[in-house]
């Protein structure tokens, strides 16, 4: 908050709110916000509905279905100063504080909270290496059931019955699984396009374990693989050792995706790499801070983020190939363990 | 739009740019946007990785991961006039919009899209039906599991499984599942907790059919009912009563929340009864009013809304019984047809 110029800031998102408190209150459409002053003066605004009996360490501040929750924090506020503001907070709080006059000035101030989530301690790379390792097991046990004629609603349900058994806590984010063309669409989702010999076969799936995310890619072929694909596939794996292999703290992440484009770029390919190279992870599976051109960030020990190259072809497939990498002293760790090597089932 | 004395707005919800466009985008964290303005000139603005091919008759504007969406907006809007917001757009969408001068004042504005969603016309009411018809069905299939024993964690798997089977899109929430004291628990999600003899057992449940929304809520004994919970059932059977007879359009929905609360108070309950009346409900679970003291809304034929009162004794039980009721032209129609009368399983 001292490197953001702020003495105050609101803290909404309910992960960061555990993350600071070890307490998970999820309050739907409730207003729930951590105030934080650098003087020491914290104070958490509750619905009481959500009451808990146990001490969290913060001064908690109940409200009631009738009342006005960012009223109360707004009295905690200090006017005569700029406050922080969570990136996530609805629209519809902000508005209402700035008619209260809770502040001088209103920051986006979750950069604060953000950057020290994205550095994992040494337990949280625990949880994470164990989420992603539960994840390889689910894709390995996964792989048999990738047959002709199934359809890509039906693997889905395998796939999270599959996680389901192995223990994890549940999917991380809603399986995305396409077939040949269907692979080429960005955030297709499983539908009832059945599996056809000579198909890419997309799959871009996690589980959660004790809070933690894991998030993978593979893309197999059923039956044989097309020769443009191999040459795409190829491509797509050699961008993402590019990437990897310049993976070390001081490294500008922006650097990183260049990396990884240049290499799809020579091969003639690039107006079909599509979205950034990767996305922070953690306790969400989407987190503050990507792998882009447009990224400022300097790769840091703990930074835990996905490495996920692609490339598609509108109409014939595409093809995806994504691992978590924890940055480390010297270089960094592949979380994932699944084969990356061309695979035809 | 005129009625907030607004010309231009912006709609960041998903499940409203659908309700708007029939077109549903789920953008995760990247900014999504529906401009309106009274002229005519509604903009869309969508990262391409979300590309769909078809014409959803309005013109739409995409920007890549690199780029900033909400400058693109920014440039689309009257700059000199107030510009309305979506309740639920997050901050960090809303301070740029700000730091680039989009408009010389910023409003909350979802009442505009969300007072329309309210009223049900006659084929979303269907819907809505429908819904909450496949809510009665699991709920009756449900109630031979509620055994001695049995888990809340086991419940609430047979639940959904019992869902699937009946060709529900999905639950509509994580369903609620509470024993006993784990009744009298605000938002008690279930746990390993085991039925014993003479628990209550209350199940706050829903499903989505079609997009459309169930909610209903059922409080049911297990071997016996004790004689203080018996007379907090009827306490809270009547409330309900109490206010459904009131519903009419015309009726203030705060005169609805006291009809029932005074029940309540009158038994000597009135600590014990600590959330609101009831929500409103549609595509998503929760929608924008509510059936509270503090709610302004008239009811009008077409809105559909959960009646729910409750009685919450801590470390003993808890009673709530919810329906979802439409206001008519006269009255008000029951959505829900599984009984209400006390029930010792």
């Amino acid at each position: 908050m001292a490197e953001e110029g702020l003495s105050q800031a609101i803290i909404t998102d309910s992960v960061s709110i555990f993350y600071l408190t070890g307490k998970m209150i999820e309050p739907g459409e409730r207003f729930l916000a951590l105030y934080l002053n650098t003087n020491g003066a914290h104070r958490l605004v509750v619905n009481g509905l959500f009451a808990f009996p146990e001490d969290i360490g913060v001064t908690t501040l109940w409200y009631g279905d009738t009342e006005d929750g960012p009223a109360l924090l707004s009295q905690c506020a200090d006017r005569d100063k700029p406050l922080g503001i969570d990136k996530d907070m609805p629209a519809r709080f902000l508005l209402r504080l700035m008619e209260l006059g809770a502040a001088s000035a209103y920051k986006n101030a979750s950069a604060c909270v953000d950057t020290v989530r994205a550095r994992k301690d040494d337990a949280e790379a625990a949880l994470m290496r164990k989420a992603s390792r539960l994840n390889d097991s689910a894709m390995e046990a996964f792989k048999p059931y990738i047959k002709t004629g199934v359809t890509e609603l039906e693997l889905r349900d395998i796939l999270l019955r599959i996680y389901k058994e192995l223990g994890a806590d549940g999917p991380s984010f809603a399986p995305l699984i396409g077939f040949g063309p269907n692979a080429a669409i960005g955030h297709h989702l499983p539908d009832g396009t059945a599996l056809r010999d000579g198909d890419c076969v997309l799959i871009d799936v996690g589980c959660k374990k004790d809070g933690y995310c894991a998030d993978m890619t593979r893309t197999y072929f059923k039956g044989r693989a097309p020769e443009r694909m191999r040459a795409v596939y190829d491509t797509v794996k050699a961008a993402g050792d590019a990437a990897r292999s310049l993976i070390k703290p001081g490294v500008r992440l922006s650097d990183v995706d260049g990396a990884a484009r240049t290499v799809i770029e020579n091969a003639g390919y690039g107006p079909y790499f599509t979205h950034r190279l990767g996305h922070f992870i953690g306790l969400d599976v989407h987190e503050a801070g990507d792998v882009s051109a447009a990224s400022d960030i300097v790769a840091a020990p703990g930074m835990i983020f996905s490495i996920e190259p692609g490339i598609y072809l509108p109409g014939e497939g595409g093809v995806r190939i994504e691992d978590l990498v924890l940055v480390t002293a010297a270089g960094c760790e592949v979380l994932n363990a699944v084969p990356r090597d061309l695979t035809v089932l």
